[in-house]
Formats: structure tokens, sequence, C-alpha cells
């Protein structure tokens, strides 16, 4: 809770337009909604122009409906992340104007169309992390960024990437996403006078360990401009990546 | 290497103010000294207001007074990293005005002193946690941020960070550092209108591995805001930190 | 073997009311019943008051059935844990009064109601922890304990868990259910004047490890009152705090 | 903050008797004394009967006595872990009445001896598990506990064990303390009637992993009623057992 | 090769009975069938009264059928592991006599029936390890021993091994079959006075890791006769015992 | 970039024969074509003699396909590896001359028939490794090779493998294929008087780790002419194995 | 407790010869001596002809002491492993007789020299190996096993193990000892007609992991009569591997 | 055995030069020379050009020297690997000619210069990177090849690797040696047309894990002509260079 607020709720108790009871209610229940199964916030007003957002995996249809209808009501953008397309069958039946990116499994809900600033460049290092870098796009750009793709710039054919320095070094932020070993990044780093995100993908094989190793190549870049989420979380990138792009 | 000074060298070279083998000499050994052991870098216009870093650790110290020696001709700030007093003691001695942090093992020259900008939180979990956290101040420092330290704020007694919820609230960057189960980013990213470096530290026992406890423990935080760094990386979580709070 | 009970069947023995052979024998088969494939234990007079319990992950329906036959003869209460639906349709045709509870998956036999007492507090921190949370509450209830449930309190929305802070001050033994980072218990327990067993789940993805994140993150918590069990042990956790909620 | 605390802050406010600026510092500064590299906390109501705890291992010896001696003057009963000879010559210097125990290397105060009530075993499977064991057995004491030890009295000589069954069967919360295979909490808990607290050590070499092979023995016991602590953490144990002890 | 074959190779060709172009070929192709894909031994004359072996899982059928007619031809004794009911449907029609045990998945052949004797003990700590425990059955079997079965007998309740003790007394040689946390090596190998050999199953959950729980808590066992075979090696196991038993 | 072709450019911009803005994009646009999400490399002058290759897994039927199409129009031969029926029979509708492996799970077009050369050895240790193994001989014929398979030839009965010692000491190089424990390539590279290319597989089971196991005998190998590459890497194995081979 | 056992103490109580007091008693006490921080065994009936052993390694020279001493009253053969020379310097003071086996750091006492029996063959793959080989063959002798040594005898010089094949037939139990990739006893028990007991060392350095790479790779073993101990468990070997010679 | 041999052997015999004892014998003992706790090879006939190695770690100073003394009377070139400067010390007393690199840590003889031929390129990522390096500098010269080092090329800065481009396209073999996160490889692999063998070494913190993290880099690289040696062994791609190189 901010001082702010509690500022309000202190002074509305002493000049009593608010009793004790009511003023300890309000601490207790203000910032959120309780569905038994879930607590649904309501008015984050310390973010704003950021989506509320449901991560669907492991949740029923059910439970998703009933919080996407509950954050339908007071929230201007919506974005649902793991989301399979009977889900998204399900939803654009009760709701209008729902967008489904496929590759990034993503169902996302913008009342009005906003004005999209900065620049945020998403990298992959393969065709196959392409879903990953998919879902920090979409993320990134409901969160007010605007997004540039460089997709399959893997290292192994460092030219590949070089030819796009241009673009590099106009980014504000760079979400880099890259599966096997996981290099792209410590190359990026070197080259880019912006802040890169590493996103490790669980693209690969054998000693690739589900996404460990190049979750660990990243992590001990030499490069000092680099941090990193976890394997395959496209979304915190692109949530990251938006608010660096925004300060 | 950049198009600007791709076109300026090409340039060169057509208007015949530089011959082939000089333009090919230009392209290979323009960018960093070599000395054998090193290539050292000079003139990164691309990260202007950043210090130039020597990590330490793993070198000699003769290698490492060396690449100071050539650094120090053509850098207004340096920074040196993983630096223990021995060294410090040999450094003192060849160049001036040199500090010695001593909690953080840092050796750092800054030239002229330069304004302070911005607003990075520096939180530790425990006392323990210091050192590194240290690292990432004295390294946002010399990068250009204001910064603050609030110490020994862990989640097990959660009502020491609620306590200093306006400062979390002021803060454009937080660089958030714990060993043992590593649960703060969480509660400081929930809470944060900003980004989040997650560092997790060295500090624990038994399971704790080395600090891939809290390593893990970040990479997995169900807060959107969280970025994460190498075990101990104080320096790199300093780095992003300073860069994040420029934009 | 208790020292009463060997007390008993030596005086047996010596009195003449019981042979070497027979003492011998009740040595060895008294506490258990034999089944091939199963040891059935009757009489746990340690334990008054809490179920026979079967764990039904790999073993066959047959199997499974044979066992609750036999347990079903001695037993007043009667819990089976990992059931499938469709080993409920079986059992329910040779047993009445059998409860299935499809999120928790266990099948439960009461055969006459029992007060419930004390206070059990079973908090999770997301919704897909659910299942788990469910399968402790069920396994306490079935133990004798009154038991409260706290859904959705992760600490990335710190809020949601102080607003019950009443409930948790009125606990005698809290089950803090958490996948993803785990750090519900290290908040949980900094709050919580009695003992907190956290439980780890498999909800997550990439280095969460199936659970191993969570799991470590809670076995170095700094707070003092926590113990753990296995991932996804919602039984272990439910049988334990029951235990401690009666002492 | 307690619902209760919170109550008679906001009636202070309302009534006048403290001003806005006074309640907010309240809630901000109240519980802990901040003293930059800790924030030591006082009047921990909630635990009634529980020492103030210090966790030496990575703080400098200043920092202990500094921590010591602003815990010293508010609390009754304070008890320090991982705590080195040297540390302790240093401390009793400038305290009385400290308690060192070599073994568990703790230094411990009691202001005033308090009656020792319930019962709690705790019990090791060897010999060089000791350390760890008293570690337990010195924080369940001066929690309030009365504690029995039981050493050495592993399963591969499972006699050994069964001889003390009536010491296990009156016990009300058992610390089982295994190195090794660690496999003794496996038997004591299907002994046991009361709850087991599993502490692996890190007693044991090749494939032992430092204490992993134990715990993970440990957290996938068979017997119901055992939670597990991190590796050599009788800390951890003995504190949860008087908690358990106590209700 | 033995001495005692190369001896006679070596002799035939000195009296000329064998070419010097035969006795290399000799030396090359005498000890197996090779049939491209897999090469087939032959009187494997050092192990007089073990069965040929074939390991189905990873091979087609074809090639384990091929594999089969090349063995029956030579053999009195065939074992097939790991094999399904569609393999053993097939091998039915092109083989008489074949055994097929569903729990363990094998495949057996005996020509004639050979007298069993010593004796080896097979023990499991729960129902669900029967699988990998009837491997090690037919296994010995197939191999010479007469062989006990001692299922669920697991250390959680440790009277239901302790009722068997005269079966561990007269034992040549026990296999303890354990999934979960794998402690029934470790009371049984206390108890013996004749070699454990001890089976890790994949039988758990969690933080068992697949069988790496029981197997590290099998490996760091405190008792001295026990050694390991890999997760789930039913077959290793019952060989082992078998030669143990032989001796 | 080389520094033939940077020569080249830089004089045909000095010339007059390329303006600065057609050198600019010849530096950047010159070696690959971009499809957006993949960027297709051509004129891969530096590695006469190799197949460009498409890793198929990971990647849509659609992408490869464009791939495949993009690459035909330049390339001599080409390589697809990881590719399932369903792919090869949509590919075979619009490309003649392919080639399906079943075993290898490989695709490849030749547009005219090479003369191979030298001599490339491939082992397996068991016959379930052969699908890798195969992965490797079309790879390293396909890039130049003669090769020579030896399967089935694991060290538990070292005689099969030193029957074919003379096709050992006339390989050039030798790719050791091994699952289990992976013991091959050590005798192998024992007796091989070449280089020897050591291929862990993911055939085996329990503690084998999805072939960690073999990888991690394969790296502390004794034998000092064995380097390793992933686990089922047979491409990799056959590519660099055709390499040293022509060199 | 072996049947035979506790029929003689029943009888005892029945004819009158003990009271029920001194029955309890007997079952408790017998079989060791308590000295609190260990309880020592006495007549291990079950297992004539085996020394008693302690452990060294995490006791104090004091409590090794007096457990020797308790011991050395009772016991005609006494075997401490993992002993220091400083530990042998204070007990040959008061003890007569002693041997210390530099190399296996083993003391050793026998009463009266038996007779040694059978064939042990202790084989290593290093040099480096020797050292655990060593604790291998001290134990396996003082148990009553004639032992043979063959030392240096890795795969990756495979002529080495041939030559000797003519030892590797004629043993009763093989312990085979292996570093770095642990592929010795794969090959051996290719060729032995007895089983191999293998056991893994922590010689090697990087991906070795401490030993647990040869742990794996012999635990993975396509042998069928290979069974394992714990890294550097040369006493576990040489134990089990005197049982089996015995038998 | 090379057939060669066995038919140089077998004649002999055959035409009664030698008999069937005396052929025996040389079948076993001829390829080495017994020390009791090493097997010395002589006449490695199938690898001319290269030196007898000894891998010094593990081994007393006598074991090293013993062997050093059986070597130099039959060989050419002798290589120590892992030697401390007190054994060069020492055996600088007993041999002439002996030549100690300090950083790589190894000692050499070669007792007649040999023209080197050929081009291996060393490159490092960093400058702690370099003892590695080294080794293999040291191996591969005394094994014929002419050797260049490129040192501290790291992908983070790639210009510094870029620049050097014209080495990389004239070698024969590349060495790559890399800490930290490894990418190296994976860049020089995209640039040369020669095989690349990937060095990972030790050099890094935190989540580097010894060499693994790096390690799993190399593994998992995207490039077709990389294959990878164990942690810090820059001796095996050293030697494994030169033979390549030789070819």
């Amino acid at each position: 809770m901010e001082v702010k607020k509690l500022t309000q709720l202190l002074t509305a108790f002493k000049d009593g337009s608010a009793d004790l009871e009511a003023t300890l209610t309000s601490l207790k229940h203000f910032p959120f909604e309780d569905m038994g199964f879930a607590k649904v916030d309501h008015h984050r007003a310390l973010r704003t122009g950021y989506p509320e957002v449901v991560f669907c995996q492991g949740k029923t249809h059910d439970q998703v409906i009933q919080i996407f209808q509950a954050l339908e009501k007071h929230n201007d953008s919506i974005l649902l992340t793991r989301a399979e397309p009977d889900l998204f069958a399900k939803l654009r039946k009760i709701a209008d104007r729902l967008l489904y990116n496929e590759t990034a499994r993503t169902i996302s809900l913008e009342k009005e169309e906003r004005e999209k600033t900065g620049s945020v460049l998403v990298i992959t290092a393969g065709t196959a992390d392409i879903p990953v870098a998919e879902e920090a796009v979409v993320t990134a750009g409901i969160s007010g960024a605007k997004v540039t793709r460089l997709y399959d710039a893997g290292v192994a054919g460092v030219h590949r990437l070089l030819a796009h320095n241009d673009q590099i070094q106009q980014a504000r932020c760079i979400v880099a996403v890259a599966g096997m070993e996981g290099a792209l990044p410590s190359v990026v780093g070197g080259l880019a006078p912006c802040p890169v995100i590493a996103v490790p993908t669980s693209v690969g094989y054998g000693s690739h360990l589900g996404g460990l190793a190049p979750l660990f190549t990243m992590l001990n870049s030499c490069a000092p401009n680099i941090t990193v989420v976890n394997i395959d979380n496209g979304f915190g990138a692109g949530f990251c990546a938006a608010m660096i792009n925004k300060e």
C-alpha cells in the first residue's frame, strides 16, 4: 500500500467520514476482488499503461473465463498468455474485439488503440525460437512499445546479425531470444548501447536440458548490459522491455 | 562496427586520403590495443558515460596493472572489480586518486566528479548480502546514477520492507540482492512501479547450492517486472540499473 | 513393537496361556494382514484418530480394491489419495458412503462423522496450486482438524496476504502451498505465531525444474518456523498439520 | 502488522493523541531498530517465549556484537548460532552469563531460567551427526522445551533404535538427524505417534552430494508424519520442535 | 579370449591343421555371429548355466525376432527383458514353450527344466515396486536360483520386515527393491548375514527425480554389505544374485 | 567476412564501379536471403563440398519447404535432418531425386553424384544406437566421405570390437556412437591411430539421465584422441568426420 | 534379532532362569554398549569372520579411541578406515600389533593371523586410483579373502588388461576401481565369469563431478554381472567381495 | 593388437623361431613394462610422431619420476602435464633438456627438434583462459604442429575476433578456449572452414558451475564443425588438433 493511499484512509477516518470498522475493511478488501480460487486486482495505479495479465497454464477454462470477466469490467487492456486455441474459441463467444496470436499463444484485448512509442527490438537466434519471441512482441506492444522483429540471426552466422547493426544501435531496449547454446545475447550485448534482456528457450535437445544450457550461457555472459528471464518467458521479457522503453 | 564509422572509412579510402592497405588495417586494428594476453578497448563511443571495467579475478597482478595503464591513458573513469587489498596496494603506488571499497572489493578512478542523476535503489535481504550490494552501488554510481541503500529488509519480516515503500515508489530502477531463499525480489517486484534487477548471492548453506537456490527462485518469480543476473554479480546489476536509470 | 505389548506377550507365554510357538507367531504375524502384494496394517493404536491411507499411484485397480476391502473391515476412516475418477467409479459399486474430491483426487470414507477441532489454515500462492492444497484440506479434515482455505494469496501481491493476517494469527498450524518461486512460506512464516508446513508444487515451467525451484526456496527460508514436505505432497502436509493441531 | 496493533494506532490518531505524521512514522518505524547494515526487531509479541536469534555466519564480528547489544537491551533470551570460539571470546568480554556450546557452535543468554516443559526427543543416526543435533537441543531448550538425546541409533543396526522405543512413544515431537543415506526418519516416523522433523546433515562423501542425498531420502519418505528442514539446520528443527511441543 | 582357447588355436596352427589365414579368421570370427545390426554371441562357455539375454527396449520387433532365432539354435535358455505384450504375441507364433510374465515384462525359454538351487530372497518396499522385483525373480530363476518373494515390507512399518527375519537369515543373497526414499536396503543390510543387492525404482514423485533419490540413498548406505544396480534394473540384480548364490 | 571479399568490395568502390550506398548494401545483404522467419545462406564458399543443412525439428512444415525451395535454387547438395516421414511425403511432391533414410530420419538431395574419398568408420555399441549412427553415415557421405559401418560392437563383449581392429587401423576418422555407459570411445580411442569423435546417445534408462551419463563418460575419457558432440548429434559427428577426412 | 536368540530368551524367561525385567533388559541392552555419543556392537554373531569396523571421518580422535577400546575387549579383528597418520600415532601408544596402511589410510588389528581363502582380484584403471583399491585390499584381507592386485590396467590401453585375462578367469569376485570415465568395469564384466563390484573414484577433473561421472558409467554398464558402491568406497567393495568370496 | 604384429608372432611360432610359451608371453608382456603401480607403454608405433604423456595430477612425485625414467629410455619426446614447479625442480636434477612452461604447468622433453608443420590456431575468449590454452599450445607443438596464439578475443567484443579473420581462414584446425558463457566456439565455428575443438574452462563464478556452463554451451552449438573436450582439458584439445593438422 502506498503512503498516499494510507494518508487518505487515515484522514477520512479522523474527520469522521469513515469509522474504525470501515477503515479496517478498506485496508483489507480494497485492492482486489476475491473469487475464492483467485483474487483479482483492480486499479493497479502504480503501473499505468500496462495490461492486466492472466497466465492460463494450470487454470481450468472456467477459472480463466471468470477471471477475464471480472477484469474486463475495470480494465482497458487485458492479456492472456499460454492460451490454447480452444480456450480462445470459448472466450470469443462472450467477448468482442479479442485478438489471438497463434504463434505466441496469446489472447489480447485493447479497448482503444494507444499510440506505441520508443523502440524495442526483438531478435531470435533461430526460426524455432519465434513463438517465445512473439509472446514478447505481443506483450511489449500491448504495454505501449513500438516493436521491431529481427528473426533467425544466430551467431554461428554472425554476418546475419552484423548486417542489422543499425537496428541494434537505435533500440532503447533489446530482447534477445535463443535456444540451443544461447550465445546470441553475448554478441548483441557487446554491440548494443542499451539494456539487453536475454530469454533462453527450450529449443534444443540432449545436453540442452530443456533450456538450462542457454539459461546458464546467458547468466554467465561477459557482456555487462545483460539481464535474464526464465526459460521461454517471452511475456516477462516483453513486459520489462516495455517498462525500460517507457522510462 | 557501426555504419557511420564504416562510411567514414570507405569515404576516406575513396577520396584517396587512405589507401587500401591502411583501410584494411583500420578495419582490423582500430578499436582496441593488443597486449598479447589482452585486447584493450578504447573509445567505446557507443556507451558514453560508462567506465571501462576490468574483472580482476583470474588475472595476475602484472596483467591487471598493464591493462590499467593502457586504459588510464584514454579514459576518464575506470572500475576494477573483484580486486583484493594487495592489488590495491600495488596500484596506488603507480596511480593517484584511486578509491578502494573494501566491502565491495572495487577499485575506482573518476578523473573528474560527474553529477549523479535519477534514482537507483539497492535493497538487500540480509546483512551478509551487503558485499554484493556494495559492488552494485559502486558500479551504478561510477556509471552516473544517484544511488540509495536499503539493507537487511528480507521478507521473513515483511514490515521492514513495507516501512520503506515510499523509497520503492520513487526509484527508477531497483536492485534487489538476496541469498538464502531469495524471495525478496518477488515482494519488491509486486510493490514497485519500475524494473527490478534481482541478484542472487552465495550467502547460505546446504541445499542453497552456492546460490542456485535463490537464482532459481528469482527466475521463477510471479512478478512480471523482474530480470536476473548471475550469482554475486553486483557489477552487472549495477551497470544495467544505471543504464535503465539513464534512459 | 511397544514395550507394553511385548510385556503382555511375554507374560502370557510365562503363565502358560500361550506356548512358545504361538508367542513367536504373535510376534511375527500380529500387526498386519499379508496379501502377497501388500501387507495391510490393522489396529495402529499408536495414532488414534487418523485414517488408514492408500497411495493409489502405481497400484493396479484390483490391488487397491483388495486393500480397501481388507481395511474396510477394521477401520472407521479410510483415505485413498492420487485416485483417478475411474477408480472411484469401480469402488463406489462395492462400497457405500465414499466421497470423491475431484480436485484433490481423493476418495474418503468416514463411517461416522467426527467433530473437527482446532484450526488449520491452508494457503495457496496461486490458483493452479489448489489441487495440492485440496489434498491437504481433505487429509487434515479426515484426521480431525477444522480447516480454513485462503487461496491465491501469493507474495507478488503481498496485500492479498496481509489482508488476511487475522486468519494467520488465529491458526494453530498453517499449510503454505506454492509453485513458481515458492516464496509464500517465507512471508507467512514471518507473520505467523505457529508452525508453517511448506508444500512446493510442480506448477511452473523452465528453470522451475518440476518443483525443485520452490522446494529449494522453502528449504532455504530465513523464517525459523518452517518445515517442508515433498513436491505436490498435500497429503503429508495435511497429515502433519492435523497432528500438530491436535497436540 | 496485527489487527490489534493497527486498531490501537488508528484510535490514537482519531482521538488526537497522535497526529498524522506520528501515526505514519509509527507504522513505519515501530517494529525494528535500523542499524544501517541490519534492522533489529524488538517486541516480537507474536511468538512469546522464543529467543531472538542471530545467524552469525557471513556477518563480521563487529556486526554481530552491535546486533547483540541492541537485542540485549530488550530481550530476556538471545541465541547466536554458527558462532566460532573467537567470536565467543570477544562477546564474553562485554556480556555476562553467556553460555557457549562448542559442539553446537551456539552462544546463548537466558536472563532468568525458565521451566522446561513437554518432551522433545533428538535422535542421531551416527556420532558425526551430533554437532547438528546439539544445535537443535540448545535451540529447543532455550525455547522452553524439555529435551532428551538419543545418539548413534542409525537404522543399519535397527535394534539400537528399537531398544529405545519407549522414548519414541513418549515424545511430543521428535527431531531425527542423519547424514549418509538419511534413512533414520523413515523408521522413526513409522514408530512414532507424533510429528517427526527430519534434519539431513552434510556428513558423508561421494554421491552424498553435501547432504542432498539424505535430504531427498527424507523428502521422499513413506512415513506420513515427517517434515524436513535444510541440510545441517539444527536450529530450525529445534525451533519448530519447541513450537509443536508447546501447542 | 581365454588363454586355453588361444593355446588351442596356436597349436593347431603350428602342427599344420590350420593355416595362417584360417587362424586369423578364427581369432576374428569365432565367438559371434554378425547380423549387421547385431553381433550375436554363441558358446559363452565362461558363464555356464546362464541364459542368453536380449534387452528389447530400443530394438525393432524384427531385430528382436532375428536375434532370437539366431540364439535359439545354439542355446538352451533365453531371456528377453523389457518385452511388451505385442512382441510376445509375434514371437509365440514362431517359437514354442515361451513363457510371458506380464508384470515383469519378460519372455523366457528354458528348453529343459533345470533344478533350482540355493536361496535368493527378493524383497520390495511397496506394492508398486513389484514389476521390477519380478524381473529379478524371473532372471534369478532362469539362471538357476531358488527364489523367495517378500513384498510390501517397507521400513516405515519396520515390524513387517522384522516378522520375516528368519527368511533374511537363511538367504544366500538378497535383492532389496525400493522406490520412494529407498531406505529398505539399509535396514535389510543391517539384519542380513549375506550380500544385499539394492535396486532403486522409479516409483515416486516430486523430488524423487525418477529414481535418483532412492539410488543415492542406497549408494550412501551405512550398511557394509550393500551394492547397487541401476534404477529399475531388476534384470541385473537377479543375474548377480544368481551368480553369488551359485558360488 | 573474409579479407579477400572485403578487398574486392573496397576496390570496386574506389574505382567507381560501385557507389557508397551499393557498397554498404553489399556488405549487409550479400551473404543471405531474408525470409522473415529465416535467413538463408547462399554461396558459403568457405566450405566447398559440404551440403546446405536444415535442422527440421521445431520448424513447421511450411517453413522447411520454403527454406528448401530457397536453397534448392543455388545449391548442389542439401541435407534435411530430424525429418519425419510426413514431411518427406510433402517434399517429394515438389522436388525430384530426394532420398529418405527412415532410420536416420534424413532427407537428402545430391544433384550429381560425387566421388567419395578417404575413410570414415562409424561404430555403434549397440543395435539401438543405429539411428544416430545412420545420421552420421548419411551426413559424412553427402559431405564427400567414403563411410564404413561397424554396428553392435560394445565393450562388454570386447572381442567383437577387437575382431575388426584392421578397420580401426585403416580409418582416417572414427565416429563412435554409444548409449548406456558410453565406454566404447575409450577403447576405440586406445586402439585407433586417428581422431575419434564420440557421440553419446539417449539410449538407456534410469541413471542414464537421457544421455548425460555416456556424455560425461566420453568427456572424461583417458584416451587422448577423443572429442565429443552433443547427445544424439549424429549430424555434427558426421560433418566433422568428413571435414577431418578431407584434410 | 534372530529367531534363535529370541527363542532362548523366551525359554529362559519361561523356565524362571530370567525374570520379566531381566528379559526386557536383555532385549534392549544386549547387543550393544551405549557410550552416549556411540552405541558399540558386540558379538555380531551373524557375520562370523568379519572385523568390527570404525569409519573415522567426522569423529574426534577421542571418540575413535574410546570406541576402539570398547571394541578391543570383545573382538579379534578390528578395522579403522579413513584414519589419518596422527590418529594412528595416538592409537599405537595404547594398543599393540596395529598395522597402518598409509596409502589406504587404514588401521587394522588382527589378534591372530587367519588363513586367507578363495580369490579376490582388485583391478585399478590408473595409478591415482590405488588408494581406494588398497582400502578394498585391506578390508577383503582382514575379512578372510586371499587378494591379488592388478593396477593401472585401464581400457584406453586394453591390451594391458587382456594380458592378465587368466587372473580374471580365476577370480571368485573382482573389485574394479576406476576414476576418470570409469569404463573399466564394463570391459572386465564382459570378460569375467564372476561378480564384479565396481568402485568409482573421485580421481578426475572438470565434468568428472567429483566421481559422479564414473559412478553413472558403472550404473549404466551393459555387462550384466556388475554392481556398484559409492564413490571412493573401497571399504564397502572389499567387504562385499570377501562375503561373496566366502560363499 | 594389430593384425600385422599378430601375424609376425604366429609366423615366428610356426617356423620354430619361437615356442608356445614364448609366444604366449609375447602376446601378454610385449607392449608395456609393468611397474606395479603403473604399466608403461613402449613402441606405440601406431601413433608415430606423438609424445608419451604422463598426467601428473594424483600421482606421487616418486611415481612420476619412475615412470619418466622408464619412458625416457625408449622415447624421443615426453610430455608431463599438470606438473607443479616443485616436481619440475626434482626432475631437472635427474634429466637434461627439460622445458617447463609455468603457465601451462607442463614439462616437456624433445630429444631432437622436429620441424613443425601445418597450422593450428589457439584462441581464448579472455586473459584468464590462457593457462588452459598454453597447455594446448605446448601439446600441439610437441606433437609436430605449427601453432599460432590469438588471446582475449571473446565475443562480447566481436570486432576483436573479426579483425583476425584471416588467421581463422588459414588454420587447418582451431582450438577455441573459453570460460564464462563459452560462446566463442559458436562464432569461430561459423567463420572457420576447418574443424574447431572447443575447450570449456573453469574460469567463472556463480552459475558457471565450475565450467559446466560453457561446456553445455559448446555441446549445444549451432555451428556444425565443433567438437568438445572436457573442462580445462587443454592437453586433449592440443593432441587432437595436432592429429587433425597432420592428416
